[in-house]
Parts: C-alpha cells; sequence; structure tokens
C-alpha cells in the first residue's frame, strides 16, 4: 500500500464530510514543509473532537488538512528541511492539528515525541491528546499539587482514564463520575480513590462529603458548573475542556468571590505550535516516566482496522467504552 | 477625647446597626492581643462595603469588632507583647479587618503600614483598601503585564481611582468606564488610555474598538460578565471584587475555552492574616515608591467629621463622588 502510495503521489485517507459515513479515499499524499515531520502511521487515536468535527463544532484550524485525526504513532518517513531532532526511520507518535486517519500524516516537529518505554507502538497513538490536554489543564493551568483533590467528569473516558492515573502518580487524590458502576470500578482500579455513578447518584453531595475538590476537570459544562462551585474547596480550580452537556452555565460571581474560586478552560487544537512544543516536552519529560514505570497505560477500549472507522465512531457515540480506541494500518 | 478616653476606659465610636442613622457611641476602648497594634486613629476611610454591612450584607469575619471601618491612618498608641516592629507614636496606616470609626482601633501587626512619603496623615487612610485590593487582585492574580490592557467598572471610585494609577504606573493601559462625562475626564486626567460613559455609550463595543481586555477588573457581575467574555482578549483575566449588579451571571463556557479566559474573584476582608501581611509588604515595597513619586495619589472626594459619618455615609451613596472619602478626628 505504502508502496503503491509513493509511487503514485497519492495515499488512503478519511476526511470529514458531514454526516456521510466515513469513507476510506484516495487523497494527494502529503509532503512535509520545512518543520514539519511526514509519519508514515501505523495507528491512529480516536477522539470525542473527531464526532464534532464531522458535525461541523469543531473545524480544524486554518490551513491544516481535512482529513480527520488528532494523534497518531508510526515511523518517520521524511522531514522537513528545518528539522534537526528527527531522522527517517524513527519510531514517534504524535499531536496533529489533524489528517491523523490517513496512511501519510504530518506534523509539526515541535508536536513529535519519541514512543515512551512500556507500550507498543500502537499504544502510543493514544497517549498524545490525552496526556497534553490533561498536562495543559491539570498540572500546567491549574498547578494541581500533591495531596489535593481532583475531581474529573467522566472518569472512564479517554481523558478521564488518563487524568486517574497522572494526578495519582503526582500524589494527588483523584475522585470522578462514571455512568455504570463497571465504569465506576475500572476507574477505581486505575487508582481513583472514588467513582460516583452518576445515574444513581448525586455526585455534588458525594463530592462534598469526601471533602470538596480542588481542582475540577470537567467536559460537561452547562448545569454542572453551578454543583462544581457547590463542591469545591477554597481556592478550587475549575477546568472546562469541552460543553457535551451545554455552553451556557450560571455562576454564582459572591461565591466566586467567597470562595476565590478559578474558572477557566481551554482547546489543545487553538494552541500554537510553540504551546504544543512545551507540552510535547513535558510529556516527555515529566510523563513518559510514569509510563515507563507502569504509573500511567493507556487504557484500550478498542481497536479497529483504519478502513472500518464509521465502526469505531459508533462505538464511541455509544458510550460504552472504557479509555480510548485506536485506528490500525 | 483621647484623655477621658484613657482615664475611663471608653471611646468614641459608630457601631454598624442596619439602616439607624450612624451614632458617635461610648464604648470600651480596645486593648491590643499579642500580635496587635493599638492605632490612636487620625482618619478612616470610607468603603462600598461599610455601606454593605450596615445591611447586613458583609458580615465581619468571627471575632471581629461591630464598630465599622476598614482602614484608618494615626499613631500607634500601644502594641502587644509579640509586636517588634511597631513602637508608639509612629504614624502609621492599617488595613483592618473591623473598627475603624473610632477614637482607637486594633490592627494586626502585619497589616499595619508606615505612611508613605508624599502623602498627609489623613490622605493615607484612603489607601490600604484600595491599594492592597488592586494588588492582590489585578497584580497577583491577574498578574498585569507592562503593555497589556486593563479594563476597569467603575472608574471613579476609589478602587478605579487607584486601579488606573497602579496599572499606567506598571507600564500597563487603562480604560475605564464611569457615569458622566465628568468623571470620565477625571479619569483621563489620572491616566487612563479611555474612559466609556456607561449611561451614553456601549462600553462593550467601546472596549471592542480598541481591541480588548487582557485583565478586567469588575465590581458589577450580572449581566456585565457575558460583555466582558465577548471584549476581552485572548487569555484574559476577568476579575470579580463586588456584585453591585446582581449576583448570578451566564458564562457561555466555549467562549471561555476558546479564548483560555480565566474567570475569578476574591474579598480583601476574607483573607488571613498571613495573606494580608503579604499584601501589605507589596504596598511599601513596590506600591508605596509611586505615591512618593506622585505616580499614585489618594484622590480625595470629600472630607467629614467622624461623628458625622451618616453623612459621608449618604455623599458614598449618592454615587457622585470621584475617589476616596475620609472621615477625620
Amino acid at each position: 500500500m505504502s508502496q503503491k502510495a509513493d509511487e503514485t503521489g497519492m495515499m488512503k485517507a478519511i476526511l470529514a464530510k458531514g454526516d456521510a459515513p466515513l469513507e476510506w479515499c484516495d487523497v494527494p499524499k502529503p509532503v512535509p514543509k520545512a518543520k514539519e515531520v511526514l509519519i508514515k502511521v501505523a495507528a491512529a487515536g480516536l477522539n470525542r473532537a473527531d464526532i464534532l468535527q464531522r458535525k461541523g463544532m469543531y473545524p480544524p484550524p486554518e490551513g491544516a488538512s481535512d482529513i480527520m485525526g488528532l494523534e497518531v504513532s508510526g515511523y518517520v518517513e521524511a522531514v522537513g528541511s528545518d528539522v534537526e531532532n528527527w531522522r527517517v526511520g524513527q519510531q514517534v507518535c504524535a499531536l496533529l492539528p489533524a489528517g491523523g486517519y490517513a496512511e501519510y500524516a504530518i506534523a509539526h516537529q515541535g508536536s513529535v515525541m519519541p514512543i515512551p518505554d512500556g507500550v507498543s507502538l500502537h499504544e502510543a497513538a493514544l497517549l498524545p491528546e490525552a496526556v497534553m490536554t490533561v498536562w495543559a489543564n491539570v498540572f500546567d493551568m491549574a498547578v494541581l499539587h500533591p495531596g489535593e483533590t481532583l475531581f474529573v467528569q467522566g472518569g472512564a473516558s479517554g481523558i478521564g482514564t488518563t487524568a486517574i492515573q497522572m494526578a495519582t502518580a503526582l500524589g494527588a487524590k483523584v475522585y470522578v463520575t462514571a455512568g455504570s458502576d463497571e465504569k465506576c470500578k475500572a476507574c477505581i482500579e486505575l487508582g481513583a480513590e472514588g467513582a460516583f455513578n452518576y445515574k444513581t447518584t448525586d455526585f455534588e453531595e458525594e463530592l462534598k462529603a469526601v471533602g470538596g475538590a480542588d481542582v475540577v476537570l470537567d467536559m460537561v459544562g452547562g448545569d454542572y458548573l453551578p454543583k462544581h462551585i457547590n463542591a469545591s474547596k477554597f481556592g478550587a480550580r475549575i477546568l472546562h475542556i469541552a460543553v457535551q452537556g451545554g455552553l451556557k452555565a450560571e455562576v454564582n460571581l459572591l461565591k466566586v468571590m467567597m470562595k476565590r474560586l478559578t474558572i477557566t478552560g481551554s482547546t489543545l487544537r487553538g494552541r500554537n505550535d510553540l504551546d504544543k512544543m512545551h507540552l510535547a516536552d513535558m510529556a516527555v519529560k515529566e510523563v513518559w516516566p510514569w509510563v515507563a514505570s507502569g504509573q500511567l497505560r493507556p487504557v484500550v477500549d478498542s481497536s479497529f482496522a483504519m478502513k472500518d472507522a464509521e465502526k469505531a465512531h459508533e462505538r464511541l457515540t455509544s458510550g460504552l467504552h472504557v479509555g480510548k480506541i485506536v485506528l490500525t494500518l
């Protein structure tokens, strides 16, 4: 397949085309610019943002590919003229602005990372987006400290399973929500101190009962923010990385003042190359050792051949998954 | 009068008694505990919090006096057994948890500051609350940088006039709102780059037209927060120090994420002694030189004899004032 791609300058890839089923199409093989690395893809990670992108709700940054996919692992196939740290044939994983569901993908050199010890090449495709999102928000923006309490909505998600392990490795206590007792159990096994089934319990009361949160990592928004404010400790930081439950939220500003709360949020895709380089550096220096020591492992829910991405998306949309879904070539 | 107070162990002071007119009553003269300083009051500053306290909306911290008043200047009258840095007879100003509308007031030693060069003893009573509030929020929490843009609601208030001058001294650009063209003019004279009359213009559009804000200092809350979010630059910090326009505000969390905004707030009264000591240190080290050089001067709207505090409160409630109102003995 890659032989053919090389010869014709074409490759197979999956484009974001609204609600139409995902197709394994022929598209031009990309050519790396001066600071870019061309990766021969071995595996790509699925993200909820991919679902949003199909719905037109999370467009790629200007100039980025229409091919879906925010993270891959594989082999360096070619490098741009200004690339110094990567050479052809190296095994790498990378965060991408787009373009991961493909035989070949382009990454900015600063978003490329070596494969950490302790994981397979395929598993490594599941690390960049979650690790960098958790680092950017929980570690950089909220400055979670050892001994503090992190509360994560959606503990069984790709972000959730990663946040549980990274915060536990730091020495923080983690409480999470999940949508079934089985998922709650999986979160506890990953290191969570407690897991609240949001379908059968009131997470606000449960969180208050264990003393409240210093940091909240939320993908829901909407009605959840007032609950997070109520169940936060003095000085807490509440971080939003998605708004699956609604964009608009009501805030009691007097509570924000009296408890000196910080309400913030960010996207990973909107960060510039320098920001992403910093996050990749932090991942390699601070997080890869946790992978090597077994404190952080990517939780693989399921694996699909890349051309069957439609089935993989169905699995992600079902909400039945625990951890991440991988597409392989 | 103080002679009499010494002899009888009594003094004159004004208590917060709901809507009843403020009275110059006889109360016991306080005695400093180990880490406290007793100040013979020369002047006390008025704050909007005093009005709220009369309405029962801003109660003093537990254990604090029922006497009104959050800041004074005067002479050290006596010191507690553990006080090392202050001696009887020194001219000082201080932030108080309560107790400033009185002949004698108690301050924690860490909240006492020397009178800066360049102001009178009476004027110095108007510095602690505003300087420490602006430092805590704009400088410590929001980390305003030189070259950034600060937007202040209520530029003609005590906090506003102080924020304009402190941020300008730092090298930031300041835009403000005020309720009359005359007040807008006063703000420009203090160093503001622009002042928007919120009764005749749309401050959101005005602020957008000048490029938006990096830091917003707000005492209004309510409907203003969505406007501040819209007129904020990427990475902006929005700080709430009062909620004169309503406790509840609607937040678009997607905008918070996409613009990586921080929404936070604090009260000065709720800070512990260590926090206040830090703020007093910062005031003396970083802000007093600006007073000495003439870059920051307390804007005195009007002066009343302390026993006429009721009239002073009427002036504050009228909203006609520019800067601060002082009570003198």
